[in-house]
């Protein structure tokens, strides 16, 4: 099943491509989409010096109405980069958060390299979902990246459970840290069916033990930055602490890892995760941070706002869309605001513009060798029903009449139940969030209004049932 | 990859046998050494009604020396089940532990029936390990116990990863409760390359999500009995209690899943299997014990020790073999006891015969549907020091002089720590435990003494590092 992952120093013709990359078990995935760029001036170049290993392009193209005499392999290799800058490794950098991350990053100065096998693009074809906002394939996005800023993000266009993929990204970039991304990171989705439920658990699990052993075998000393999620805690009675807890028992006393109670075969995936992380830490002197994060609202960040090329993807539907970009978009076209049951479910949320401040927080204050270190990453809590009466309030700023339903709650959740998550050690580490002030909840309900007429209002209801599962996905009617 | 996993109907002959199952992956295994049965009359056939699914054979041949008309199909779906017997798969059933449940169960009256798919006796090809027992083929063992008992084990050969071939067998059987054992059960194993690591997880995790969702499907009443591992809870510096503790903190309180700290790959995968099955009680009322099983030693139980064909596996190599079992025989053969490091690392223990006695007690005494129950499955704690001890006072009244010596740790570990586990739930449930007094300790030191012949001494040795992992296996000098 070894297939060369993107073919180097190919230039395009009116051929058809057939360079596939060896996808997640059942997944295949052509990146032919190159061919439609609208590009005037386009080949792809190996960007580091051994040759051999087919893995990784770098999009070093003019992109279209400019020119740009393209750099060779070794100006692309020097040109950018000081020698003195971490370089970090996006696995998953062509998602919502990753791409956001990886746009900062490399903004910030750090040399970036993004490793990702576009699964979620398929998943969209796979769903008949769509972003609100267009996104262009990777390859455009960095060569606009470059254009723009004359900063170079490799690519690594490959699946991270494919080991000897991995290992030629990790010996080519030595990263210093690694960002991991690349997971399935939907619920509804790894609730769908049996097959999404296994495929949502292997492709997490034995993704980053890849990435693990990766960091074992070629770059001891790299810094592995997991996204994790709150939802591991569930919804205890207790405060949640951040990562671990020290509890008196018996007359005895010890500080063990916080209790996980997931609620999805995804949540649990990332509990899995969790526990591999840490006994790697122990095992081998790994060292990680676990950013257990809260759910993600907004699109725009300093970097993705700079040209519509490189606009991040806004996902509103009822598998991949988070609870108040879903709520804004239905306020927007004037669909009623569908809170799950009695909306009493509360969590931990946060600006994605905080998410890729976290990271960077993370990365430049590493772990020490051997620590497992979990960070909650999230701003403020909020109830679905608060985000629902908040985002009623903007509407009505906006002369929109926001409604609100209850939907029969597809999870199996508590819908009433207390909450209260700590958050504090990226506060001391330098996090300035971004509140859900009135000002910020209204600039992202005016872009989707700005965008409303890109909507599928038939993405928005919930379609996964927890409880019933096996059902299939959304058919489109046409 | 879909293979008929055995052929039912066929009889032997000189050609080369050709039935295969899919294994998992990178792994399959031929069924052919069937042909090399001693047996004299040899048939297979379908057990149950339906022929067209080609997965369960039934042995119902005379064994070697005896005569017996082979039975039909609905003479073998009816003789020997009671109508009011419950029926019970025992998922991988041709293991130490899974073997011994299976006669157990049978002979206690249920209705047994043994999903399996013999990679374990593939990893003794490929490591070059083997049995001390002589341990049969799982059609000639269920053959003789047909012959010594008349009661018959359904045999389902496959893997549990094939949801396809899983279902069929659920279909097929209609279990009332299944015991699963079908899972890699070596921490070495899981620690000696990447591959190792990733085969782990994958099947363990992957096979019981499908045994959960095939219950789901197919047996919704039905009792998942899960063996999980005391090693799942690491060792922390409180009590250990029955999977879940009461923790005040900040005022309030909550019953919370006890804290987990597992210390290798495999004792990792038993801990994602322990949370996806709590959630699937939860989320979708499986009714599920999990038994956190301590160390488990001995090898006869009643019904093993009836005839050599029913003989169990005893492992005493440095990957499966369980400490107390590995000392027995290094005592036997002159060997001085390795002891790993200071030897203070503490665990529970139990003789194999509590095991099935554990297991029977769980099914007799179901979870209630929704209910993720967990019971730690143990009689006695020992240090390694204390077992040595134990060992050399037992082999001093043989006459042998048994010698120990500290080798370095392969694990990482604490090797002197507070440990003082919880185990009252299944003595309340009725255990009778069979405790390791001088006479039981004497009797299985003699039986590693009367086996001492077939000891091969190079498989002693610890071969696996945790922190070196990509050793290769063992090479047998020839």
């Amino acid at each position: 099943m070894k297939m060369a992952h993107l073919i180097t120093h190919c230039s395009f013709s009116a051929s058809p491509a057939v360079n596939t990359f060896s996808g997640s078990p059942g997944y295949c995935c052509n990146v032919g989409q190159l061919q439609n760029s609208k590009s005037s001036n386009l080949s792809l170049k190996s960007s580091f010096k051994r040759q051999k290993k087919p893995y990784v392009t770098c999009a070093s193209a003019a992109v279209q109405g400019q020119t740009q005499t393209p750099l060779t392999g070794s100006q692309e290799a020097s040109g950018h980069s000081s020698s003195k800058s971490k370089k970090v490794m996006v696995i998953g950098g062509d998602g919502y958060c990753g791409w956001a991350t990886a746009l900062h990053l490399s903004n910030k100065g750090y040399e970036v390299a993004i490793v990702d096998n576009l699964v979620r693009r398929l998943f969209d074809h796979q769903l008949g979902l769509d972003s609100l906002t267009p996104i262009t394939s990777i390859q455009n996005r960095v060569r606009r990246w470059k254009s723009l800023t004359g900063k170079t993000i490799q690519l690594f266009i490959g699946d991270i459970c494919d080991f000897d993929f991995l290992s030629e990204a990790f010996k080519s970039f030595e990263p210093d840290a690694a960002v991991h991304f690349g997971e399935q990171r939907s619920a509804p989705y790894s609730m769908i069916d049996r097959s999404r439920a296994v495929y949502t658990q292997h492709n997490n699990v034995i993704g980053t033990l890849n990435v693990l052993f990766a960091i074992k075998e070629y770059s001891e000393e790299c810094h592995l930055v997991k996204l994790g999620t709150m939802g591991e805690y569930g919804t205890p009675n207790i405060d949640i602490e951040e990562g671990f807890i020290t509890i008196t028992h018996n007359g005895r006393t010890d500080t063990l890892p916080y209790p996980k109670q997931a609620s999805s075969f995804y949540h649990l995936s990332k509990v899995h995760d969790s526990h591999n992380i840490a006994f790697t830490c122990k095992a081998w002197g790994i060292r990680a941070t676990d950013l257990n994060q809260g759910v993600v609202y907004g699109v725009r960040t300093d970097e993705t706002a700079m040209h519509e090329e490189l606009s991040n993807r806004f996902d509103y539907d009822g598998v991949f869309g988070t609870a108040l970009n879903r709520f804004c978009v239905q306020a927007a076209v004037g669909h009623p605001l569908t809170v799950y049951g009695k909306g009493g479910q509360t969590r931990g949320y946060l600006d994605i513009r905080d998410t890729v401040q976290c990271v960077e927080l993370a990365i430049a204050n590493p772990a020490k060798p051997g620590e497992f270190r979990v960070f909650n990453q999230f701003t403020e809590q909020f109830s679905v029903n608060d985000l629902a009466k908040l985002v009623t309030a903007a509407g009505a700023k906006l002369g929109l009449d926001v409604q609100t339903k209850s939907v029969p709650n597809p999870r199996v959740e508590a819908e009433e139940h207390y909450y209260n998550a700590k958050h504090t050690k990226l506060i001391e580490l330098g996090l300035v969030p971004h509140l859900l002030s009135d000002s910020l909840l209204d600039s992202l309900l005016n872009f989707a209004v700005q965008y409303k007429d890109r909507v599928d209002t038939a993405q928005i209801m919930p379609s996964v049932s927890w409880k019933k599962m096996g059902a299939k996905p959304r058919t489109v009617s046409v």
